[in-house]
């Protein structure tokens, strides 16, 4: 049984009218059954609701880019998400806008439970100085500028020379975000309450090629070796460009992602063959 | 610090002149030194050595096969290892012909350390009842028969319904079966102080093809669902002819293996691109 | 056009008696229709029915694994095939029990199209001698025998040592098998009108892992270079044991397969997808 | 044997002071041999020597990327090339800093052969118009933007649809280039005489993820099918700035890029082992 749901927040993005309407609709209803709801439009970046603090639920209109963004938000506060799925493929979302009722109808009733998910914490340094901090639902990816062919990288693990990469990218991926990008660069999939770090190059050049599997205290420390610019994205967007020289370091973060869930807890390998295996599949 | 090494138990293939002459050589280099040592030669099947219980160290000389085999006979005595190379490659082993003098006399000093590596095990059944039970440090494979061109299985993980396989295998890999058969498979690199068990299909015919990852505790249950044939192997070694119906389940042993290490703990990550990289890698 | 159809052979397994029945319905439907028809039971191993350089078409009432036995017996005359799929999966047959009579009474009318694809030719040798000969629709593959756990093999082209290999099994594949057992092992998509060959490894453990695709004209030969036993397969028939110092050459085979078809000339592509692309795509 | 060289241009970086001055070396070494040469400095983009057409032998010295260049510049020629490696890669050039003046005077000897290898031409078209039209030896790549995370795109062969991809590039590659940038996409290997091409998705999400080989004659389009902004690269250097609608065709080239060996024929499959299978290989 999950905690009590007083206050719902709604996010919903401020160029959608589809899910600016949706929200209304979803506050009115959950106003309707005595609780209270605030809905905030985003700008499709960054999420900077007042009164994350005091809210029990955090409602994201969208895809998993919108709960990737909302989770970056919550996860200070150790909020719960629920995704109400608009986009085209929903690994994060619990619901769309077909049974959204009956699914806050039951989280609302306390008839959820809380899976909580690891998140990394990615720290860019330049001189000693550092550059930013972000947190990561998804992964941290060290890639190639825009027009450079390619990244030249060096990654240790835990201190000691791991390997030297020269690939499109380097992800460094939570067991959530190996369904995400690090699948597609070939990596294995992982179930969410895992806690391990995944390490995989996307399309290696001669270089270190298989996806690595760390420890969950693993600390992964890449550096650009080479004058070619490099660019640091967190969970999908671009948070700085590096030079050579400059490192990044990742870890797990002390904040998790916590998601309520009225599916069964084994929902995710349900709906894995569902959603990777070929469609003419055999049997 | 290790702990005391007063009996040294010596294994050797009594198919292999250089191999005894070793031991021989070895077992009077330890009395010479006021430790007591015993030469077992084995068959290169089950190692069965009587005083087990007592032996402080187990040598093995041979390859990765030989300290798999001493390895099972070890574990529920929770013996130390410690493979002497003189196979053709030795992801396991921690000295060769050319520096166990160096290697062993620090063993005898105590200037070594314990690695604890997860073993599964392994029970396959028939109609409600065991065929037979193992435990594996690298891995259980349940695979096509000699003749047959593919197996057909379902694997469940605690419970529930994971994927339909139709392949040439499936196999469950502990974290040091890893770089074994798991990674020519194409699995990831897993280091062995993870606790993971490891799930990769060989050669999936228009099946689920990605390996996956699962925790420590989980409980994964292969099926055989088609009349053709199909061989259970543990650690390399053919261990029952199954049938359709029958299900082998495996899990996380309450065994481990250990191993005596002399190297640094960040062994693993040191030696994986020596092995693995290409040879005419870029930088 | 095709050429005039007036006789049609049709092949179907005597242990089935759903395609002895539909064998049997067919026959008459064509009857019926002024040509004359033959139909022979087949005992799942050879196809040697008499009368074959007389018929105009082999039909084949089964799966993919028909089909290739029945081109094997075909190939020398140069019958043209026509697969009705009783299988799971059809990637060589035209139609089913739901259409036949559409395709069929196209073809009759010569509403339809040759497909040439091409054949290898294994040779096997043992000491100067030729262990014997075979002729491959999908591939020649080269594997580990029932119990070893890898094979040793040494592959050349036209002469020149290509590379070693440690791995369940060496495939050499024509464009046809690219999508059969090869495809399998993580080798390339070859539309059947290209003449290329394709060397696909099983489960290589650190050797040479990428497919290659060679030229028509090239020779292939593999060398068995361990005296763990090997097996040699052919379109998934065992066809030889091998022991250390065999060696198995294979090449373009100067027979085709000719199938008649009522598809498309594209169709090869337009069912890629729907068959090897995940259920749940994007787009 | 190869034709009578009596011209012979020299290519070198103008930034490049070991270069320009071996760039210098080599011109009075083939001069004291009685035969024309000269030398021109590159800015690292376009070769635009004049003079092309009355040039026997084209040397170039640098790396992979020096000889792209110079490849495009002598394709309408027929001008062979021949590249002294002063890169760190250098599949293509078949000699050394060490070694040149004996490769070299085989050449002037006449103790040469022309490899022939197959070329791409790229038209990219919007609104019915050209956006403009690049030939490439390794490869032509429609990819993502340097800050959007996927690239949409429909790929069609023959005027069939193929498939939609999701993916960080979509690789259209020549044999020459399967061992560049679709090698790390995870391509199969071709022999540089084949006139195939090869279709490689990089990091594919929920797509079609195997190469695919087409014959020569296929007629690749590539239309980019979202409003994210695509890239046109061609041999590793940016074309254009695609748009929504936006078409690629590609097709092979009625040009080919023509090199001078004195290695043997076979050199390809000999060297190839030595580039791509693991350090620590079996054997």
């Amino acid at each position: 049984m999950g905690h009590d749901v007083n206050t719902v927040g709604i996010l919903c993005s401020a160029a959608s009218c589809p899910a600016k309407s949706l929200a209304q609709e979803i506050a009115e209803w959950i106003a309707a059954r005595g609780r209270r709801a605030w809905v905030h439009e985003t700008d499709g970046r960054e999420v900077t609701a007042d009164g994350l603090a005091q809210t029990d639920l955090l409602l994201t209109l969208g895809g998993d880019g919108s709960i990737l963004r909302a989770a970056r938000a919550a996860a200070p506060h150790g909020v719960p998400l629920l995704g109400v799925n608009l986009g085209r493929v929903g690994f994060l979302t619990e619901s769309d806008p077909t049974n959204w009722q009956e699914v806050l109808g039951r989280v609302l009733n306390g008839e959820y439970w809380i899976e909580e998910r690891m998140r990394l914490r990615a720290t860019a340094w330049r001189d000693g100085a550092t550059l930013g901090q972000a947190g990561a639902l998804n992964d941290v990816v060290v890639g190639r500028g825009s027009r450079a062919y390619v990244v030249h990288l060096c990654a240790e693990v835990d201190g000691g020379f791991l390997a030297s990469y020269v690939a499109d990218a380097l992800i460094v991926a939570t067991p959530t975000g190996s369904t995400a990008y690090a699948l597609a660069a070939g990596g294995p999939v992982m179930p969410p309450q895992l806690r391990s770090i995944l390490l995989v190059p996307v399309a290696p050049h001669l270089s270190m090629e298989r996806p690595i599997v760390l420890a969950e205290g693993a600390k992964v420390r890449i550096l650009v070796t080479d004058d070619r610019p490099a660019v640091l994205t967190v969970d999908g967007e671009v948070h700085a460009e590096l030079e050579s020289g400059d490192e990044v370091c990742v870890e797990a973060s002390t904040h998790v992602s916590r998601f309520a869930r009225v599916q069964e807890p084994t929902y995710f390998y349900r709906t894995l063959v569902t959603r990777l295996a070929p469609r003419n599949q055999f049997l």
